[in-house]
């Protein structure tokens, strides 16, 4: 672990200074999106430069959470690909080698032009809810867009999928509308690479009971954001278990009861040791 | 329309001529992929650094079926983002501008660091199904990720999505498991972006009519690709019609019975039009 | 006045919606750097690149107050120089042509490799003092750094100047050391690029009355960065005026008596006229 | 011999995976322009953009036969320089270094803004004809453009040349029109960089013959490209031999009486070896 | 024509200063590479930079001699291709577009990847002969590598060529071999793109001579470089006229009996022409 | 030390060989700009790309004296900032990374897209004028500009400074004003980072004297131009001392009484040692 001085002035403007040489070596950055999402790319975006101009020989950059994931195409008319100008300005700033958790779509990996490590949360999910020996399973996407991804992951358990089909007025607003496929006295886990405000699984959660399914549900998701009202929308609601990663930091203050983390440390340190041997990560990811 | 001297020498390369001065001139490009996929992407990058070199003011090229488009991202290690590639040479060859229609995934509209209009075949599909006035219409999707595609055509049309979630064993190949979704006695559109060999949308009639789906199937493509045995899954499977357009030109040898195709030539110049005008495509697109 | 949509999700991530069309449209983008220097600059960033993806002809940069431009250069080993990251990163994201005022260090034009219009308050400050009539006028530098443009706008005025030579042990900390050049029984005026926690300029003042110079002092400079202590610092220092512009907006709760702010509005609106008239902008900016 | 899956499927578009781990290795990929050249193109560029996502260290291109070499320059107007856009393409794919072999015209190496080894078969060319202890021979250009080539080779032998001067009044098409130089009662040897349609050489035997040169003519060049009725020309002239490489297979049904093909597995086994030992190639290609 | 300051300092740098607005003008710049080559293309790179920081519209660069074209491939190991270095660093300057004329070889069109127009002298030349009326002429080139540009020319006329075929056992040092082709009897026109020492063209003529050709031999080439004992060498030379253009200006002092200037004026101002007029250049170079 | 050879052709135009071969190697080359700096920035520049195409693993490049330093910002409309260029047509000919010597503002540093190491010459002068033993010293800038670097040099001597301010009515015509600060009866070191034509610091002298100060005044600066007038301007001033490194070679016959050179030869050898073991440069330039 280098030394590193990062401190912001009192006009905002944020101060990086490596505090031991980095001339000639590998640097490993880990930075990931919080909810002060901007200042956390600004500061990655300084840290790549700051290792390039202090002659490193390479800057790989670990993001457990890439912001701006979701505007990851165009939605409506005049908006931009925000996932993609991110992509495009930690280039610009020196990155070498990118590694990524669980993109909100795989098409992102193609949106950086150097070599990227996406890895997956799956298996270390799978393997989490194996040992509970659950009967009767059904993993649950909570809309359309995740049925892919609800696909894979029930691959994983060798159960079947059902799909919450909603209509969304608005952004970051949600309304489901009914349950595609069987529920009725399942076990569901309802699946999704980010848990936001949690508006929608919560009244996804609703939904599932109205259609017969075993009320003790569990959701699972890699990203915990929890913006918003999200702590209070689940604090209520009853979910089973909320399993979730690290891959955003949870204050103590936002832990709630039936919270779950599984830490993705052992992953990052695994493909750091890959890189540096020059060894496959390969296996990490699918 | 142009005049331009296309020929291939007998060692196989290709020659390009421009018959007339575009010296200044904003120049418009329609290629398209067929199953000549790689000559089709050699012939375009050639006419567009030709248009270049002839000092073309702007050089805009419409692409009605983006060919690698199905390898929008890493299926297994060690593959390669072939999409993304494409999208990099035409750029590389000098291109300005793009418009694609109904591309594989909408996050290929980031791949190109040029502007790009992708439009779609949606409101054209829906007001040809509105004017048969069928009853009882779902819209299938023959796979869990063509789903949200299929969402958004029934929203079109206002009526309810089934899902048929299979697995692949091998690529190109498919396996029907089962129909998520309620289809008995219903009329069934099944939606996709592409007919390629048309093996999984012929067993996804099967699967269909099996749970009691009305046997007047339609099959609704914007990219008529068939390739392989599709001509012949086609003839032989009995589907209503099988409605598509003209982005792939069909060879009268290769028309079926069933067969409707819908020009998507007055979006073509309807893009023109605006393009010319620099007035907004938007509406032409979602 | 064009309009747009700019609004910040729950979790953090600026969303931006261009309200009417843009395509083949001249854009002209002013931001400027507040407290909120890295959000400012992260929504810059995406404004280009909107404009950019929906076609606009060319993107004009107006940047009022160009944050971090005082990280110009390694003030030690291992920093980065953050004025040329943001440079790089503004052009990345598609701007064609800059605009700023009074940039901190005159090198840092060459950072962006478009054409840049850095326009000078120097002629309008210097018409605002002529009009006051002032006798025995000296300029003075509150450091060695801002000898040179205390030098020119002294020109401007034709009067001496004046140069305080400090130590400054730790960044944002500031100890004046004495004072080179003559000010006894003067009237001078502090003239500095901006204003930030205004603790040296606070300190300037003391060391000039000291020297026995007027105590009417007179501060004056481009950018009201006013950060930290510094309205309680301005407050209570007794500036005969503190004359300064509108490139950051100073919102009511921080204006004190004696503030006085001289609008930049007519130079963007000349430098704009200019630019889409084609005509010289260089009468603007020497 | 690092293993690799390429496969194409039914519509067209090529598939490649790398079968073992090549992080951080250096690939060494060998790709020829047969008579698919754009197939043989577009591989190519597959082949050098899934090393670099695969984390290649770095990616050495060998190019047999550089296809569209001849296209090297604007023969009209409003044609391309297809050479440049497929060194450009190569480059843009990823490639870091490039071999070829006898390139059509030297100027070539400049297309390429990787570095380039450019590998002389003249040397291997010479020494197969000093061993056959021939008397009284002269080198034959075909036509003038490949005059400075064959004086090269003619020097490598100590023999004087003889140019044929032919107008071609159509592409691929040729005249031959006279002899310049000496060939009467001389040994001959045709030399060119490739051998296509053969056309122009078997009408350069007979123009030898007529003009008094021994009947026994060599033909030595290094591509043997033998597209259209190459071998049907070649097969009805009397060649003594002739004399080629094995930069592009000749498949056995088109080999037929008096082909000589000269392997250059060893060169590359050389080049490789060099590149790789980090020591000078320079001695190969002069 | 536009007003422009050129000076240098007494350290040797050069200073720019345009004197008029260019803000959103085509500016055309004309330099040609005399023996202050590089002198002269530092002048251009600082000349076109400066047109672009001064928000020119485009910036069209007009070279008639274009300095280090014979450095258009790798001779002997480990040199550089200086031309195409040359050919960078313009296009890095900031040109749009390229005007050369008769260049040493054709494939330098292809180093610049901005448009270019290869202006042709031949036409000029061919009509400047034929006015002659001169009787069995031939078109001589002075080495093996200018055969195809000659014979270029010799089509032209309609007369047929030779060849002079020398080694040339150093750099700059020439010695000629023996004439290919007939001469005897006939006016001879020695043909190459420019005139340097002029040492071989000189000692081409004696060649000429003792084969019993006319001894009233012309010299025909497009750039007059004209360097080392090049005027001494002509002046001794009894050539019957050497016809050159202005691409090079030559000084007063080094004009010579027989010297004949065809100046390239009127078509520098029809390509300025049809580019402003945005009409097709090519019928003035082929 | 490798071998290498540069010549020049009559034309003017420079050639490179490199005797040896540098694949795979660390290649460093030292340039710097004399009175022939238009000149010696084309050798650097093919010296640069020669390294390249000779398939060197790295390109350090280190630059004694940066040539068009002064130039590093606009001074009148219509200008350009050549510094710039230099530093873009460096990196564009191949350059790795870049080792300069008191840059004529530290901003330069961020004109280098590759990491730069700025070494300081501060030290090497305080630890020559530390053992002179001096008292009551006083550094001097020679104008207003200068001031920061003065003020520089004076902490490290821990003396105070003083500051000529000039008025320049013209560009390398100086006329100094009047004193700002301390000299009666001081030792003054006049310190640069540069001496040009020398006019203004022989007037600076003068201006020195007459206010009281120690007549024995020290001249001291890191590059020795000595342009124009220089060495007759210095050899009847009557500087104690002229104080200067090697960073630019001075002749014999431009050797003066008075002039003092000290070697940067060990701050060379000591950066290569540092950056081939890949340890931290910082302290050498700070």
């Amino acid at each position: 672990m280098g030394k590193i001085t990062i401190k912001r002035f009192s006009c905002g403007e944020i101060y990086i200074n490596v505090d031991e040489t980095v001339r000639g070596k590998d640097v490993f950055l880990v930075q990931t999106a919080t909810e002060n999402v901007n200042e956390d790319y600004m500061e990655l975006f300084l840290l790549i430069d700051t290792m390039r101009r202090s002659f490193a020989n390479s800057v790989h950059v670990i993001i457990p959470h890439f912001g701006y994931a979701r505007q990851d195409k165009l939605h409506e008319a005049r908006e931009t690909i925000s996932a993609k100008l991110m992509a495009d300005l930690i280039i610009k700033s020196g990155a070498d080698h990118i590694v990524t958790f669980h993109l909100h779509s795989d098409q992102i990996q193609a949106f950086f032009d150097v070599p990227l490590d996406n890895l997956n949360t799956r298996k270390m999910f799978a393997k989490y809810f194996k040992n509970k020996n659950l009967n009767d399973l059904v993993v649950v996407s909570p809309d359309v867009g995740g049925a892919k991804a609800a696909k894979k992951f029930a691959n994983e358990l060798d159960v079947p999928i059902a799909i919450l089909s909603k209509s969304r007025p608005e952004h970051n607003k949600a309304t489901i509308d009914h349950v595609i496929g069987e529920v009725a006295h399942k076990t569901c886990i309802l699946y999704d690479d980010m848990i936001d405000t949690a508006g929608s699984v919560c009244r996804a959660q609703s939904a599932l009971v109205k259609k017969g399914a075993n009320p003790d549900i569990y959701l699972c998701a890699t990203h915990p954001v929890f913006s918003g009202d999200a702590i209070e929308n689940l604090s209520t609601a009853s979910f089973k278990e909320v399993v979730t990663t690290n891959t955003i930091p949870v204050p103590t203050e936002k832990k709630f009861k039936g919270l779950k983390q599984i830490s993705i440390a052992s992953l990052i340190a695994e493909v750091i040791d890959h890189v540096i041997r020059k060894t496959s990560v390969s296996s990490l990811y699918f």
